[in-house]
């Protein structure tokens, strides 16, 4: 068994040497490599995501992500900036399922926004597309014949990238609560006509599921007043990314959410996948030590269960993390005052 | 002058009626005329937006709008379906700037699922294009030459369609905090691309204007976090359907938002525009007499003073509104027992 390590940018580093750390403890002899990746990549080999990386997460059997984002990359050519990396792995790698869990955890329902008795209640699984969708169709700015400049982008879905997603999604409704609603905006898109079209024929292979239908300005608004209502949502790339952060905001703790994006490819033990956090790469605080490392831990768990079968695993180092939170071992980012390796500490006490 | 009234479906006729009532009380000589939208235009008519009712529309100084949807004609070929009255109205008449404020009415703050300490300090204006984007672009539902179902959107946006946005932004930005947010998702759409370039060009002429940009997942966080750090936010017709809807229910009372939706053309006292409620056609509530019309009051008054120049007698209004509440008259919506021609009535007694 081989994990791919990408620390990445800014806070990167410093959260993955916890995860590392984590690793080590369990003991599972498992092999692992590093590799540059974001702007830290493109200042050391001019690109984002150098061909030596991309080989070395191929050929493993998961990757674990640190962050990507510099500010000192933000005026290069697209192609060229930190982003790219996670948009290239992801498309290059297959990675088309995005589990993004936002569960409100016990005692820290005073760091949400919402009110108490909404943010308690926050129990979901975002399923997002991650492979299609306009994130990948054509794109450009050109000049029109009449001398406009014009930017544009192409959104599409064929019914096999619905289809599969929407298995993911179902399967993931079966063992949590058996609720899915698929989200979309198929009063104005023919791309959502078809998502829904398509999730509907493979609903009639999930007749334990209950599935229901919410347009996206529907579901942000339901976000907010009643998050607790929803099981696991599926959707499409774009209203993904939007809705899941919306809902990682919800719980209000953000340096706790995990996040894995899943291949098709089979490990032997489970499915090949890139695990990250949700946050970003902190350019503000990195390198001070200060960065909560536990959506970083939360995400090697995460591998632990999806790529390596290792639910047992997975199960010890989510325990570890709960009981240090419930200890009031807190971050700055959840108004505490533990620093990057302290909390790593004490997980490892934990474990 | 002349406002066009549009009732529509679903609660929209028994608000509408409220609202004239309010119109009639003001006295300030201006004609109406009615006529069917959405789904009963369908019914009577064969077509959600009959060309009489265009005509009215793009003959008038303003249109008031109901609302449109029933579940009756869910299952329609799409244009015939109710929402594409609106979407047809708004292409048409060029109506290119949603305004959609959001504000939290003082004592009506224990309504937001927000806590009270972030719910208070609401006070934003989403200024929404609501001509372009994916919205209006090519698409359809084809078989590809392998044989798949794709269904596809053309998504983007031309220079002059940014520029006009941006100024009408700009320009709400100088009446108020003058902040500006554009947001837009640069870092993977060049339609967004574009916008955040002309949104930066425009920029020169505002200097009074301080302006920030965000990525739409991002702002998607930051409305729930702290939505309190807006004035005004300027987006795509898509990222604003879905912040707008996400902000109105921070809010938490989305029975008293109304909206505006204005084109180019100069109506002598003010520009030509379409005022609705944010809300629904609430099928289910409809016809009993319990919907809440101050939302539809509201946009009367944003009429007069964007359509008819008329700021003193729409301030008038917005103050009877505000007293009606401040004396505990709420509809159902607000957990009060205010029917909907008694919230009128107290409306009126205000005046
Ligand atoms: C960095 C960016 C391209 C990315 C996305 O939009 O997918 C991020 O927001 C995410 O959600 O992982
Ligand atoms: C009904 C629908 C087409 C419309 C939109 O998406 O614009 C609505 O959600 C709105 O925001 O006015």
């Amino acid at each position: 068994m081989m994990i791919a390590c990408l620390p990445g940018d800014g806070i990167g580093p410093e959260i993955m040497a916890q995860a590392l750390r984590v690793l080590a403890a369990l003991d599972l002899g498992i092999e692992t490599a590093i590799a540059d990746v974001g702007g830290t990549a493109y200042k050391k080999h001019g690109h984002p995501l150098p061909p030596e990386t991309l080989d070395l997460a191929r050929t493993s059997d998961a990757v674990l992500f640190g962050a990507v984002g510099d500010p000192d990359c933000d005026n290069l050519e697209r192609h060229l900036r930190p982003e790219q990396a996670i948009l290239g792995l992801r498309s290059a790698l297959g990675l088309f399922a995005n589990l993004r869990p936002a569960t409100m955890f016990k005692g820290l329902e005073h760091m949400s926004a919402l009110k108490p008795e909404v943010a308690s209640a926050i129990d979901l699984l975002i399923v997002r597309e991650l492979n299609g969708d306009v994130y990948f169709g054509e794109k450009a700015q050109r000049v029109l014949e009449d001398g406009r400049r014009q930017g544009f982008d192409f959104m599409s879905y064929a019914e096999d990238e619905v289809r599969r997603i929407a298995h993911v999604a179902f399967r993931a409704a079966q063992g949590r609560k058996g609720r899915l609603c698929s989200v979309d905006k198929a009063n104005v898109l023919e791309t959502s006509q078809l998502w829904r079209d398509v999730v509907i024929e493979v609903a009639a292979e999930y007749p334990d599921v209950e599935l229901s239908h919410m347009y996206v300005d529907n579901a942000a608004m339901q976000l907010v007043r009643n998050p607790g209502q929803f099981d696991v949502i599926v959707t499409g790339n774009l209203f993904g990314d939007i809705l899941s952060d919306q809902a990682s905001m919800c719980v209000g703790s953000i340096g706790l959410l995990a996040s894995a994006a899943l291949g098709e490819r089979q490990t032997g033990k489970g499915t090949f996948g890139l695990y990250e956090p949700i946050h970003g790469s902190a350019p503000d605080i990195a390198g001070q030590g200060k960065a909560n490392p536990m959506a970083m831990i939360l995400s090697l768990a995460m591998l632990l269960r999806h790529s390596l079968g290792l639910e047992e695993q997975a199960a010890r180092v989510e325990k570890a993390v709960s009981r240090a939170l419930a200890d009031g071992i807190t971050g700055a980012d959840l108004g505490g005052s533990a620093g990057t390796s302290e909390v790593g500490d004490a997980v490892l006490e934990r474990l």
